[in-house]
């Protein structure tokens, strides 16, 4: 029997991190989120704050086509080398065991591999997100509000950029939830009665 | 306290009216789906073939700019006419009571309502649902994936010119399920736990 996966998409500031880390503990399986950029750190020699910015949302030039940004011979930028390197980790993880792995394309990324996918998308409204990334994050000169927008975009133009589908679209999961409305206890029920 | 409405849209063969009668079922509740198309034909007059055409799917007029489509001295269109008896009629029945509506946007229609919404959506692969159709509407002389997609061409066309909303867009509903991948007895427990 091939290993049982959770991949946990997820709008910044839904609670999909904690609903990850919830599921898993409650299974006794691993959840990987920062443990990726740390391996990822160590795999590639990218610093982790690079890792971080660019493991998951679109550079500012990620999308440009390409006349300034340093490419390497066969034409792949370093958010390119980034993402082959998370492709392959990734990939490991899965076959390596069940575990929960949180963001980073994991769903796509996982589509041919010889494991059993759950594959999830978490989100909720404005509101909730932005009183819960104050809460979490804390404040910033910038309001909650633009935090979020900025990083949903950034988030779905990766996702757009390297998969060619759209994120967030219900017919790439199996179940999504919305965290604000159902509640992160809730949603972390349904899920582990489901897997 | 308010009632409690479960609003299911589905993909066309995704089981979505299934499930919906099944989960009414386990709660003891009504679930409304070709009643709707009744009961408008005895409010509005129209005949039940014309409801059924065009409650759900634009009709291949009306999305267009309108100088060849008949309309009203207020600028409707027949579609509109029953768009609005059919808003009007959905509230009457969420503020009756508790229970099951499945399609005609009724979670848009609801979205102001004093009720409490479930908003749900069923999706699945097109190879499941065309089997599926097969099975529940037996063969016609067109593929039964070309079914598909016109149809859900048409309820997602007849989605956006009503709402301005992308229909089955994750962030629209509380939960989607697949029920391609879940399969339709898991989907029905989900939404009965949930309630």
């Amino acid at each position: 029997m091939s290993n049982r996966i959770i991949t946990i998409s997820r709008q910044f500031g839904s609670g999909g991190r904690t609903i990850g880390k919830e599921i898993a503990e409650r299974l006794g399986i691993p959840c990987y989120d920062y443990e990726i950029i740390e391996k990822l750190a160590e795999e590639s020699g990218f610093a982790k704050e690079y890792i971080a910015e660019s493991s998951e949302y679109i550079s500012s030039t990620g999308w440009m086509s390409g006349a300034f940004i340093p490419r390497d011979r066969n034409g792949h930028s370093l958010q390119d080398q980034l993402w082959f390197i998370q492709n392959r980790l990734i990939k490991n993880l899965a076959e390596a065991g069940p575990c929960v792995i949180v963001g980073r394309c994991a769903d796509y990324i996982l589509k041919d591999a010889d494991v059993s996918l759950l594959k999830v998308f978490i989100h909720a409204d404005i509101a909730t997100r932005a009183k819960r990334i104050v809460e979490v994050y804390g404040e910033s000169n910038i309001s909650p509000e633009k935090r979020l927008l900025d990083k949903d975009k950034k988030r779905a133009a990766y996702y757009q950029f390297y998969t060619d589908a759209k994120w967030g679209d219900s017919s790439l999961y199996d179940i999504t939830l919305n965290s604000g409305s159902l509640g992160i206890e809730k949603c972390v029920d349904i899920l582990a009665e489901l897997y």
